[in-house]
């Protein structure tokens, strides 16, 4: 069934401007893979060579202009590694977090991605030390003060900057004073926020950052990359416990030859550029931010409406996605209320929390205020069609 | 400059049927990334959401014709792991090979991705033996059979199957039966092989094989794929070095859910599943093997008219790529030539060889013999521009 369909036509892909084109793919309200620009796809329609020259421009001109956008200065680096976020998040802690007894890493967990974290620091036996808030509170900086100060043999602190578990944003700047106040170095999981919301890593004297292709520079998944310091890395050679994800060896014949080591996601690569320069004609990282918060504001506003209640207060809830508690009404049911709201072309994305019902809907990606102003009247439509009478939830 | 060309039009993408449309972009003669079709390349022109059941069907399908194939039975699984190739291969690598004191593994080098696997093992610390051939030499399966002979604590033999640093194949047949022989495992490397040369793992016995998205299947790349024997694959629980790349997890998280555990690259999987079609549309491994042959013997014949010599006798090169040795003449210059082809629309491959000057060609992807009738006069017109009066090589 799925090779007739693939078979008779290429799928359409999503339009940007209205419902023409659609037909077959949703928009995807999800913190990734997300809607893409026609124009970064388009980019995909060429087999480029990873040696030749015009490629190797092109992935030196991507890492040039990520360090941009971070601010960073020329004694950071940027090394894109093939894989999902999560390759790129394991090679840095492989590369940056310490290995023996008399050092180690401080993991600040306020949701899924810290305790990914540590479940990756545990697999390579790093030592490493947790901090755990409640998944609906930020990361409080005096907490990590406290820490600092009576655990002196913390090297790193790993953070995630926006948890996408719940949409809660971590206050950074404190945290990250916090940290070089003690004389800390600071690993900032970005993943889901970097191209958003702003960071200068320079003036937040933040030593890694890693983020990945299919989040807010909007691109399609196929590799990370990590941006740190120069001295680091070059600190970081034989360190890794991996040969695919060791960042030295990447960045090393990166500098040789300008090429990848192992085969890059070419068309993957292509699009990228194509992201970065739709990122910087859209305005850049502040421009790409309001859109998110038109994006939710426009979203909130309307669920607000229909009843719905946030798991998170405005204040300390991003603009990447957020958290909706699911109605206490017996007829709700949010399998059915995925699938409907599929088939009217839009897919939301399932709840993480441990103690309570919840769903997520996205607001990143190729998207803006009008798809969500849609999206409201068939979430609408769709709860009528349940016969949902009240959409608040449990108390 | 790069961002002007980019903006200005999308690339063009290489036409199979002539030379219309490929004014950007060259024919890719490399062992990959390699030239696609455009079906391939427009099933990118979507965004699929990873969690959709669309997009569950689409892997698992995936996972189901790699397996059909490779002639894997019900005691086989096919494992996709994120990234270039070598994540594919370290992943198997970690997953199956011997940790301890008492058991070891068997590497089988004549060229570079023998080499590789023992660079891996080396940094993963797994105890490894090394058999090494010449590189202009096929593996001797009889040398293989006196080496487990003498050394009964080999458990895992690890073989290149085409080695694409000559292109020489490898007998696999003959090697595996000495192995079975020996009662070993068997992890057979058939990264440029796969999808072209006949392989089944079944009656061969193979254990373990590897390949990825953007070789014989004609893909693009993103990610590798493992096949091997489900009680291996349970066996080896908890034995990965890595959490990414810990194919166990992998097959159980994808067994429970249908999902990948981490973002996959949902574009490239779209292209590769319509490169099965395609493969399959084509009439198999049987024909693609007979098209990259036809491709193979015109190139091999002109290629002999102008005086060229091969490194390797018809006997032992395989259909994949061809070495060529450099000619003598004082005014060949290899990268003059390279950006003299690639302006024609060629883009060559530069040997690898350590003890004398070559270059080579692949003859894999979406080429036909019509696109190596061309290739020839381009070589004929440039070594003539080059002055280049003989192409014998060096005795």
């Amino acid at each position: 069934m799925l090779r007739k369909a693939t078979q008779k036509k290429p799928p359409q892909y999503v339009s940007f401007d209205g419902p023409d084109g659609q037909e077959d793919m949703p928009f995807l309200l999800t913190p990734g893979p997300l809607t893409t620009s026609s124009t970064v796809k388009l980019a995909m329609l060429a087999d480029w060579g990873s040696r030749d020259i015009e490629f190797r421009q092109l992935i030196a001109n991507i890492a040039r202009q990520l360090l941009k956008i971070a601010g960073a200065g020329n004694e950071y680096e940027c090394v894109l590694m093939q894989g999902s976020g999560t390759f790129a998040v394991e090679a840095a802690l492989g590369s940056f977090c310490a290995t023996g007894r008399k050092k180690k890493t401080l993991v600040i967990i306020n949701g899924a991605y810290g305790h990914r974290a540590v479940k990756i620091l545990g697999h390579l036996k790093r030592p490493c030390q947790i901090l755990e808030f409640d998944e609906e509170t930020p990361v409080d900086a005096a907490t990590v003060d406290a820490t600092l100060r009576d655990n002196k043999d913390i090297e790193l602190v790993f953070i995630v900057h926006c948890e996408t578990t719940t949409g809660v944003m971590n206050p950074l700047e404190d945290i990250c004073k916090v940290c070089k106040d003690h004389g800390k170095t600071v690993y900032v999981d970005a993943m889901s926020s970097f191209g958003a919301v702003p960071i200068d890593m320079k003036k937040l004297d933040i030593d890694v950052l890693v983020s990945s292709a299919n989040k807010c520079i909007e691109g399609v998944p196929g590799f990370g990359y990590v941006l740190c310091r120069r001295d680091l890395l070059k600190a970081s050679q034989g360190k890794s416990h991996s040969v695919s994800l060791d960042l030295y060896d990447q960045w090393k014949a990166m500098e040789k030859t300008a090429q990848f080591r192992f085969t890059p996601p070419t068309h993957a690569l292509i699009a990228f550029n194509q992201a970065l320069i739709e990122h910087e004609d859209e305005g850049g990282t502040k421009a790409r931010g309001k859109r998110y918060q038109r994006n939710c504001a426009t979203l909130l506003k309307g669920m607000r409406k229909l009843g719905f209640q946030t798991l998170l207060g405005d204040d300390i809830s991003g603009p990447i996605i957020q958290t909706f508690l699911s109605p206490a009404d017996p007829r709700f049911d949010f399998d059915t209320f995925y699938e409907a709201l599929r088939a009217h072309g839009f897919a939301i994305y399932p709840g993480k929390l441990t103690k309570r019902d919840s769903f997520r809907i996205g607001t990143i990606g190729k998207l803006d205020a009008n798809v969500f102003e849609r999206l409201l009247k068939a979430i609408n439509l769709v709860l009528q069609d349940m016969g949902v009478t009240s959409n608040s939830p449990y108390k």
